[in-house]
This record gives structure tokens, C-alpha cells and sequence, in this order.
């Protein structure tokens, strides 16, 4: 069954989350004359991210965007490194709008481009339909639609964002790709029957990273990056 | 407060329904040997199609995509004209698909992608998904993402699309402009708090058109076409 849609991680596989972050956190707390390590914080800020979204997919709480989950837990790392008062909270919510401003790896907007041609492409993310609008005009991402998160409400890996994404599209499981960086995302995309893709990004978490610097399974396809992706795929 | 996201009506407003539904019955038909008259075979299409949504509104029937309510009208149009059994199956959900192939009108995709430049730009129709992303590909309308019915699991002039619609880019309603060509579009949208612009669009209907030649209340804009709207709001 040939490929019809690419759908996409973001936060590692697109975009440069971490140097993106520590930037405006730095910025943020030098407009107030702080220096602040930003990759220290931005690390604490993302280590916070599962564990969030842990209590929606646990049914502890009912589904709500990332960006109310992203602002909770900046005050909770900022208040642990007593730093809860520095900003206001107009200025948090600021600060936590970081997250649309996010670099994306060089590849992957002229990869996209490529692979648009031949394929529809949207991102399959736990962020939601703002955020990864704001991050597609940020950073020239040329999505066809935007799935995920928040057309199922829900967050990964919960087969249902899978399946309602792929329900969106009114296309077989097997017609769809999952391209990311995070091979329990892959596994958890498999599960439901779609394809897979592997790219590494071994410096996500910094030049120290351990995780996910090689594919783990046998997945359909493994690139160096977009571009190697988009060539592999015919695009 | 400013506007930073433009959400569209589609059929009419964005694309010719009309003449694109029209051309793709003519050829269903003409590959069998048969002429019809495609105009006519349109109209009595589209004439289905409030009625169809209605059931959804009052509640009578749940949510389903409007691929699958086109695909009963289209039976049920065949039918009352004795050609119900010209095409099988398959051929008639290839003929459904041509709602995804109708041509934009001259000054959508160029009009579009100035206002892109300046706003978020989303289509808030009754299309679910991934019918409004073949539409896009086929015409090169280079929406941020995408809105309206599946988004709202709901159809248009229910106030949720508006609602869920605005909530999904995480705006207020007065900092999103609903354009369309149908006042009564509008007329909802302004309810939810949205702002409003009217196009007028004088032969939707074909040239005997009665409905919508002008616009019946102050709307917040009221523009010759896609090209004039980008003008009047700076982009």
C-alpha cells in the first residue's frame, strides 16, 4: 500500500527545542539583569514534560493544551531554583510562548518542501494547533494540515492520537508515515499500523545524549535527516 | 484589539463549487457514453447539502464527515434521476472525491498569500480535514492550518465551529475575522464575537443568482475580493 501522508514529531525531530529555549530564557531573565544558565533550565523545563502529560493520559485530569501544561511547570522550575518572583506573570506567559519560537534543524524545511510535493505532510505532535502554527510561521515549516495532540485530545503515546490522526487524513494506517527522532514514538505509531521512519538528532539533548542516537527496531525507513528522507521516499 | 487570524469560508467564498462539481460529473458520465448536464447535476447535489447537515445539528445523528454525507446525496441524487445504477461503488466514491478538485476562484490563491504574510490564515468550513487539504493541494491555498467542522465535530452555523474554531488558535473572538460570501455566515460568526468580512461572490450560483449579491448588515469589512480584503487590512 503505497505512502499518501508524512505526519511528524516536532519537539526534537523538527525543532531545536533546547538551544531554542535557553534563548529566551536567558533573554528573559537579562532584561531583568540576571544571568541564568538557559540549558540548565530549559533541560529542567522539558524533564517536567512527561510527567504533565502523564496526568491527561493517565485520565487524572481531563485533556488540556500543552501550553497550560508548558506553564505550570515553569513555575514549578523556576520556583525550585527560587526564582518564582523574578517575573510576573504577564511576563511568564511571555516567556512560555518559547516554545513557538523554536529553531528548526537546517534540513528540515528545505526536506519538507521536497517532500510536500508528493506527500501530505502534518505534524503529529503533543503540542497543539497554536503552537504548531506559531512554530510552522516561525520557522517556514510548510504543513498541509496540522494534526495531533489536539484532534484527538489527547497526548502520545496514546494510541488514539495515531488513529484520530490518521482518521483525519480518511486514510488506511499503512498509507501513513510517522517520521521521528524517538523510537518509542515510532513503536507506539507501528502499534496502530502506520509506517515508520527513523532520523537521528543525537544532539536534542545536548552533546552528552544517550538516548535515541540509533534506531531501535526495523524500522521502514531510517534517514540521516530530511533531505536523505525525501530522497529515499522518491520526493 | 487587532486582528491576527483570518478564518474562511470555503465553498463559494474560497472555490467555484459550481463549474468544479459540474465538469467531474460531465466526465464520470461521458465515460460511459452518456451526456448530462453537469450544471444541473451540481445544483441538485449542493441543494442536498443543508438539509443532510441538519439531521447532524438537531442532533438526530452524530457527527460525520461531510465526504460521507455528500456520498448518500449524490445516491440519492442518481437515484431520483433514474441514473442510480450507472456507476458502481467505486466509481461513484472517486466521483465524491471532486469535491476535493474545484478550482479557486482568480484572486483566492494570490490574495491568500498576502494575507499570510500578516495574519494566521485557516479555512472555517464545513469540509472536514483532509477534504479542505486536497482542496488546498489542488489549488495552492496555503492555509497555517486547518479549522471549521472537524475541529468542532459539528457544522456551521452551530456556534461551536466558531467557538472551538477561535479556542484552537488561543485567540479572543474579536482578534479573529470570519470572511465569507454568505451573510449568514457572518451573521453567526458575529454572534460568537468574531469580526466579519464580506466578498461577494455574484455567480456562485450561476448567473441567475439570487442570494448574496450584497451584504445585508455592517459588516467590519466588505471587499470586491481577496486581493482588495489584503489591501484593506494593510497586508
Amino acid at each position: 500500500m503505497p505512502i499518501k501522508a508524512l505526519i511528524f514529531d516536532v519537539f526534537g525531530t523538527c525543532v531545536d527545542w533546547r538551544t531554542g529555549v535557553a534563548r529566551e530564557v536567558e533573554a528573559a531573565f537579562a532584561a531583568k539583569g540576571i544571568a541564568v544558565d538557559g540549558l540548565e533550565i530549559a533541560d529542567a523545563w522539558r524533564a517536567e514534560y512527561q510527567p504533565a502529560m502523564e496526568g491527561v493520559r493517565s485520565g487524572a485530569r481531563s485533556y488540556l493544551q500543552l501550553d497550560d501544561l508548558h506553564l505550570e511547570n515553569l513555575h514549578r522550575v523556576l520556583s525550585f531554583r527560587d526564582m518564582g518572583d523574578v517575573l510576573d506573570e504577564d511576563e511568564l506567559i511571555v516567556l512560555n510562548r518559547a516554545w513557538e519560537k523554536l529553531p528548526p534543524w537546517p534540513d528540515v524545511a528545505p526536506g519538507l518542501s521536497r517532500l510536500k510535493r508528493r506527500f501530505i505532510i502534518a505534524p503529529c505532535s503533543n503540542g497543539p494547533i497554536a503552537l504548531m502554527t506559531g512554530l510552522a510561521k516561525h520557522g517556514g515549516l510548510p504543513w498541509d494540515c496540522i494534526l495531533g495532540a489536539d484532534v484527538a485530545r489527547a497526548y502520545k503515546p496514546d494510541p488514539l492520537v495515531y488513529r484520530m490522526s490518521v482518521a483525519a487524513l480518511r486514510l488506511a494506517p499503512a498509507e501513513v508515515m510517522m517520521v521521528a527522532a524517538h523510537n518509542d514514538d515510532l513503536s507506539a505509531a507501528r502499534a496502530e499500523g502506520l509506517k515508520t521512519a527513523f532520523i537521528p538528532r543525537p544532539t536534542e539533548h545536548g552533546r552528552n545524549q544517550t538516548r535515541d542516537l540509533t534506531p531501535e527496531a526495523d524500522w521502514d525507513e531510517i534517514a540521516a535527516d530530511f533531505g536523505d528522507l525525501a530522497g529515499r521516499l522518491g520526493a
